[in-house]
């Protein structure tokens, strides 16, 4: 389908500055842009595209203010990025949505599933599970007993659900992701072996959760791991038993949270973080890529780096004078020297 | 069920201390205890929570003293984690356990599976696959060619296990764990490509070897990939070709070892720890999260933290300045300065 | 079969020193050889294994100078490692390939599928999707609609595929790896939660590239994720949507490169490293072990190490000194009493 520049701007409330009747039927990335598709502009880093590009419509923010001429229709609205994703929306929510249950899979015959979910082949349901409607369950998904799954879920490929969770409505989980794996629990004995604590918890997912693929999320030992509505986890990221994740908190891959560390709300952990085990971390708090976190953060709405973790600012600057250190060394030794010929002059 | 302090103090050797007849039927944490259920207090981080728990019950190490006054029966034992692990494998152990092989299973003519042995649907087994008794093969596992599963084993969902590869007694192995994939070998060539150095060898996991959801363990290059009795290793862990680790080690989360390193026994690894190729490490090392370890570590019992690795009070003590390192090189500037102007006035 | 050194040194145009009649029928490591095997000694750290090793014959690079008698007939050639590789292959190519569709497959009518391609159980193959020839797709995987699989392409056990990817031929995706995962993008909204950014592209693996187990690749937002020809790629990588790795490129284990960066040709990263978003990487860099990369990289073939990263010299150098903080600090605040009796005396 083809659209023009004017009928996007009424779509997501922009400013059409040029032509409005340049047409659209698809989407482009700026630097890869051509005649007839839809372009945007948020990370000021590919600003330069933008004179050169072949689209034929771009999205802008309102603040942006050419240095040189533009080809295309620019379409100015508050924030290109998020005007994007409601145009991508508009185009996902289009596509075709498969519905039944393939008689490939194998479902428990008390398990309830809602109307028009989509359950592939080879899925395995144990007994007792409930998925709600609008539930999409790939292929090769395990979801084992006592697992309830809420509406409007997508579960793609090889996700396995252990025993007893609970996963919200409208979370998507991505392609090997593992919901309610064992803790990570042993308690020595004396001949040097490890006894297992049976882990006899569960996970839950409250609504509105994203999980990235192969990412791990272990079952509390008793109680539950919570993973609070609107949380955004990444690929690969480990999160270990008895975990809370405050609300719309955002983690990014390969981080890792120990047992029973407490996340507060709206905090955002770069990549490659680490936190140890029993924190308290307070809301709004940010913790940058690789960063190591090994004691609780109470103050709120702070930026953390570095391994201990610190202010990024503070961990700025010492970082800056990290590499200076030999020259430093070299030049304590120089004033040592320098002193001690002093001294020897003054006696 | 239902049972009195009394009845489980007798059980786990314990000592009461308040009501013998405070009856428990269900487990909870400490800071959610409902009345009727049995906690414990093991982390003195939590000791706090005790005074106001309605958990009826209490385990508390024999060394616990009140700062006040706890409203729960408390008992005595000498490690109330390790009394509550015995506790919940009663619990665990009273599971009906699934047995059968289901017709959805794709079982080799010449597999042997054991007796009470459970495959659940869309298992796949190759050809001359030994399965031990008891084991429990949850579904989606992959089973190539040759393998051999020892007795007790459980395989959560979707374990992939490459051909050749043996797994010991009493070894579980969460879900997406995968066993035997090719060691990361490759000779450059005159163009600037790669020739795969084919991977022949296999993994062996020795008894009671726990291995954690999406963990993955490469086949050697030639011989064995070794995992000795009573290694645990958590989820999301890289173990590469040739490399051993010795008994009863303890692998955290997300660590790495690189190809041919030889862990000794009873080492402990907290999460993300990187370990580079070929080395050797002693007995007992414990390795702080995060730490990349580049030399092999010759005397046991050490404690390293770092990147690169240090004794950790080494680490403690220099991270410690670092933090004052921009006021330091401000010092070292300024004496810079007053020893010039000392050493004019001396001219 | 057996074979003698010097029918292997002819194979691998290599010079016999020793016996060129002495018979092998198996491989060993050096430090396990047995007699009738052979074995290789690339590298050093391993020399001291050649003079004990009761391997009947073991290549050896050309410039090998034994300190003392070795008991095994030596085969010296130019690259012992790559040596081994050719003679690797060999056995692997004699090795029975199974081919045919299993019927407990899922093949979607609009499926075409190359000759002499084995397809497993409980394989899933949606609409569309194209399989060349020779492929091996073992149990489990899951291939969405639109997806082309190249030829002589192997999927292990477990693979999971989303909708529209491209495989290219000859390449090899270990179990469990997923390719084709929602990029992590998500607009913020007024009240704090946020919006999801439809993931719209694909990703692409060009020939002969390698993915390991549990690796996760997500798809662009637009046009495409890009793995070039060659690149190499090991267990529980992230490559984040957008993301593009030049031509014969080496990325070890648990390394995390962010959305849109794009690395050139030819580059080495170690393990456990992370790259953040939006950066250039030029061709032939080498990034050390848990170094964080936070900067584009402009000047090619750069060797860097750190957090952040910095040339690896400059690395080394600093944290030598990072060691002696606590001293140097001790120092400084000596000499600045120092000067301060210098002054008061002079005063």
């Amino acid at each position: 389908m083809e659209f023009t520049a004017q009928q996007i701007a009424a779509f997501i409330h922009g400013v059409v500055d040029g032509n409005p009747l340049a047409k659209v039927s698809n989407f482009s990335k700026i630097e890869e842009g051509t005649p007839g598709t839809l372009s945007f502009l948020s990370n000021p880093k590919y600003s330069h595209f933008i004179y050169d590009s072949n689209a034929s419509v771009i999205l802008v923010n309102n603040d942006f203010v050419p240095e040189r001429n533009v080809k295309a229709t620019l379409i100015r609205v508050e924030n290109a990025y998020e005007s994007l994703a409601v145009l991508l929306s508009v185009i996902e929510r289009r596509k075709p949505k498969k519905t039944g249950t393939s008689p490939l899979a194998f479902i428990s015959t008390s398990t309830i599933i809602g109307e028009n979910a989509y359950i592939a082949p080879f899925v395995f349901m144990g007994e007792n599970v409930i998925v709600g409607k609008n539930a999409s369950i790939h292929s090769g998904c395990s979801i084992e007993d006592n697992v309830v799954v809420g509406d409007n879920v997508t579960l793609y490929a090889g996700v396995k659900i252990y025993e007893g969770s609970k996963i919200g409505n409208n979370c998507l989980l991505h392609a090997g992701a593992v919901i309610g794996s064992d803790g990570f629990g042993f308690a020595p004995t004396d001949d040097g072996s490890y006894r297992k604590i049976p882990q006899t918890g569960n996970v839950i997912l409250e609504d509105n959760v994203e999980i990235g693929a192969n990412t791990t999320i272990d079952r509390a030992t008793l109680g539950s791991t919570i993973i609070r509505k609107g949380v955004k986890i990444d690929n690969l990221v480990q999160i270990a038993h008895n975990v809370e994740i405050g609300e719309n908190t955002v983690i990014a891959s390969q981080t890792g949270i120990s047992g029973s560390t407490k996340l507060g709300k709206h905090c955002t952990l770069a990549g490659q973080v680490g936190l140890a085990g029993h924190l308290q971390i307070a809301d709004g708090t940010v913790i940058a890529a690789q960063t190591g976190v090994s004691n609780s953060v109470k103050q709120p709405n702070q930026i953390l780096m570095g391994y201990p973790a610190i202010p990024i600012r503070n961990f700025q600057r010492s970082v800056v004078v990290f590499k200076n250190l030999p020259e430093l060394q070299r030049m304590i030794y120089a004033l040592q020297q320098k002193i001690d010929e002093l001294e020897k002059k003054q006696q």
